[in-house]
This record gives structure tokens, sequence and C-alpha cells, in this order.
């Protein structure tokens, strides 16, 4: 039997794990290592070049780690870091936004697509470029409070509720919406009541998860393991997993600094 | 001449800053150690026993490093721990939440006081219990979107706006309104214009650092020098530092496991 390696998967904080979830789902058989950077969340409104380096030095502690492939579950490092990224290491790696572009374009009839994110994502312009490619017509608009929501497990609240419509309403007659954070898919229900049922939301967990599936092909010899590693405070990474659910798993601290050891810009 | 011992301070994060700058503008001379655990921010949330735990391990952090005294300048901190804090060391230690309450008991002619803060600290109940204790009449409401405004930089935004008249809009007719978290100095202005005038807000950043002036005593032989001390990462507090500015000084990673060695249950 051929051993089979991990495939790892990083995010700034627990957004990433609604990814991990659907890669589960997925992929069930395949063994998972997490790392979630809570030590350094949130990379939305930090400067580009700080989340290159932290993506780089993120990405090199996986590939020693012995993953397969890497998944950056983070939109605001898949924008930043993502081509840098590729042309230094040689697993295969995937970020969440081309998965969600595509399904995008896909999905929309109109030809008209929104897109929400953190501001770092969004200030970019990662997805309004490569929509815009496609020739689709794209809205973009940063709502900086939505992680917290999310964080601070305030998903079905009176403020999810006034922020949504805040971010949303009097917005243009797209389609299709996508969910350009990782944290967002946890917002879903408020976000589609807000826009009405006719517009469709993409999130970057399911067509992430789906690529990563038709890219490695089937395994059904794994162990289906999850081992989290995280730079911030175990206890609370814990807690706030909860939140997420379906990604059960040994969690272990892993020191920021040694990181920091292997980062450079990319 | 005698050496001058810093003052040691802490919080979870950037929000005890706005203590820090108001101490180094009562006490020029002395010299500072502020240790900001970003590391674990937000503190808001957590269980009780993990906070009182993690302001353990940091005050016998900042005690072995020779401080003279300790300032929680965190009110969940506060709330959960400092009883506990002191029984089990001899420095002084003073916490933001008695001089706060003190400086409402004097303000206030109606005898109605509000306070607001994050989850942690309004539902421990640590303000209401010394603010009815006076016999004063208390309004309380917890905030939890507040600290984000903050560390997001959108302290003058629609968003803060919005939020500050979701959170005290229709509240009842106090005339005093105590901001019972370190973070609420940033939105002084826009929950001044919400309350209205006739509204006076108490911050725990000037009073505590009045009640430190008036216990420790003058010194003018000391050096004037802050030192951070950050568990999370450096060049984002350094960034974050910035939008509460007056605090200028040498910044230093901290390992959050040298913290954790030494934390236990108080």
């Amino acid at each position: 039997m051929v051993l089979v390696r991990p495939i790892g998967v990083f995010d700034s904080g627990v957004g990433g794990l609604t990814v991990l979830k659907a890669l589960r789902r997925e992929l069930p058989g395949r063994d998972f290592i997490y790392l979630g950077d809570t030590a350094r969340v949130p990379y939305g409104r930090k400067p580009r070049e700080m989340v290159q380096a932290f993506a780089y030095g993120i990405t090199a502690y996986l590939v020693d780690c012995g993953v397969e492939a890497v998944v950056v579950a983070c939109n605001t490092a898949t924008a930043a870091a993502l081509p840098g990224l590729r042309d230094e290491f040689e697993v295969p790696i995937w970020g969440v936004i081309d998965p969600g572009v595509e399904a995008a374009r896909r999905a929309t009839r109109t030809r008209f697509v929104g897109v929400i994110g953190t501001r770092g994502a969004i200030h970019s312009g990662a997805y309004q470029a490569r929509l815009e490619a496609y020739g689709l017509k794209v809205w973009a608009r940063p709502c900086p409070l939505f992680v917290h929501l999310v964080e601070e497990g305030l998903a079905e609240t009176d403020e999810a509720d006034m922020l949504t419509h805040y971010y949303l309403d009097g917005c243009p007659d797209f389609d299709t919406l996508i969910l350009g954070c990782t944290h967002y898919p946890v917002l879903r229900g408020v976000i589609q009541r807000v826009v009405g049922p006719a517009v469709r939301l993409v999130g970057s967990d399911e067509t992430t998860a789906e690529l990563v599936k038709k890219e490695l092909g089937p395994c059904d010899h794994g162990t289906g393991h999850i081992t989290h590693l995280v730079t911030g405070d175990v206890l609370s990474y814990q807690h706030t997993a909860q939140v997420i659910g379906g990604v059960d798993g040994e969690i272990r601290a892993l020191d920021v600094t040694r990181l920091a050891a292997l980062q450079k810009a990319v």
C-alpha cells in the first residue's frame, strides 16, 4: 500500500474551516493538516507584503510536514500570494478565488456577478479582474465586519441582519453573488434573505473542495484524520471551531516564530 | 539615586494602549512595560476561567521582569481576575473597573448610570454590583462589535454610527455613561453624538491613570521609556498601535508559550 500524504490547508484563523469541512465531505478518506494562524488573524487589513510573507512561511512549514498539496483557504492570502507560492513550491497549490470565479461564471445567466469579501481581498481586485476577463459585469464591496460577526458567534442576530442590510441593500441587479471570504458561508442564511431568493450564492468552500477532489482523484485508503496546528491559543481556537463543526481532530499549538523563521516575500 | 522600576500594563490587545497613553500623560518620567496579548485577543467572549489563567500568567511574567506595580488595562481581565491576582502577588495591582466606578459616582447627579462593554465584562456584573452597592440605578449593555470597529480602524464610519445607534438608541435617561472597555475611548466622538451632550462619558483611561498617579506618587528621575511585549505579530501590532498614537517605544515579540507555562487559575 502506498503511503498517502496529507493535504495541507491554511487560513488566517477559523474561516478556512468552512473549506476544510467541505474538503472532508468530498474526500472522506484523506488526512488533512489544517494550520490556523490565529496569532495573526485577521489578514484582511494587513499590508499585502506582510500577508505574502505569512503565506510563504506557512506553506514552507506545511511542505516540511510532508503534505502532498496545499489549499490556501483564505481569500486575502490567495489574492496576495497564490502566484508567488506556485512559483516557489513544487507541490500543487490551490486558492479559493479561481474555484469561486469558475462557479459564478457557470451559474450566472445575466452575466452580472457580485462579490463581497474583506478589504484586502476586494481591494486587491483579484476577483474583479478574473470575472471581467470572462466579459462579465462585476459589482464588488468590502464587508469588514462580517468576519467579526462570525468570530463573535453573531451570525443569527440583529447585528448580522443590520450589517447585511447596510452592506447589501440597494446593491445592483446581479443574479450571482460570490461569498469571497471563507467566513461568509456561516452567514449564508442572512445574506440570502437580504439579497432575495433569486440571487445564487457561491461560496468558496464547496467549489474549492470539488476542484481539489477532481484534481487529486479519489483516495479510499487514508485514515481520514484531521490535525489542527494553531498559532494562537488552543483553547480559544477549540471554542470557536465548534461554531463551524464537522472538523473534529487533534489540536496542537504551533509557535508562530517557527513560521516567521521560514517566511520571505514572494 | 534609587532605581525606578517600570510599571507593568497589560491588555488582551491594543485597547489598553488608551490607558497606557493616559498613564504616560500623567506620569511622564515613568518607564512602562506594556504587554499586549494579541495572540489571544479578544478576551471578551472567552470563558472566565481561561481569562483568569491568562491574567495570572501575564502578571507572573511582568513581576519576573521586575515591575513595581501592575495595571490590568482590560475590563474583561479586571472583572474576571483582579481579586485573585491581588491575593497571589505582592506588588500593587490596579484594574480599570474601580476607577471608572468612582468617577461615575462622583459625576452623576441623577444617580442613574449606564455602562457598556464586552460581553465578558458586562455579563460578569462587575460594574453593576459596584455601582448598585453605592445605591445607584444602573443600565448595562454589551456591545460586542465595538472592539472590532476600533481594531478595524472604523471608528469614524457609517458602520460605527449605525452600530452605536443600534446599541444605544432608546437607552434610558442616565446622566453618566461608563465606557467599560479600554477600546471605547476611541469611539468617544460617535458615542457622545448618539447619547447627546447632556450625558457625561467616563472612560477608564484617564480615571485609571489618575488613580495610579495618586497612589504611586510623582517620579521625575525615570527615563520615560515604553517597552511593548507582543504575543502576536509585531508588524501588525505596530500597524494597529498607530491608530491609538502617543505610545511610541520599542516593540518586542514575546512567545505566548512562555506565558502559558506560568499560568494557573486564580
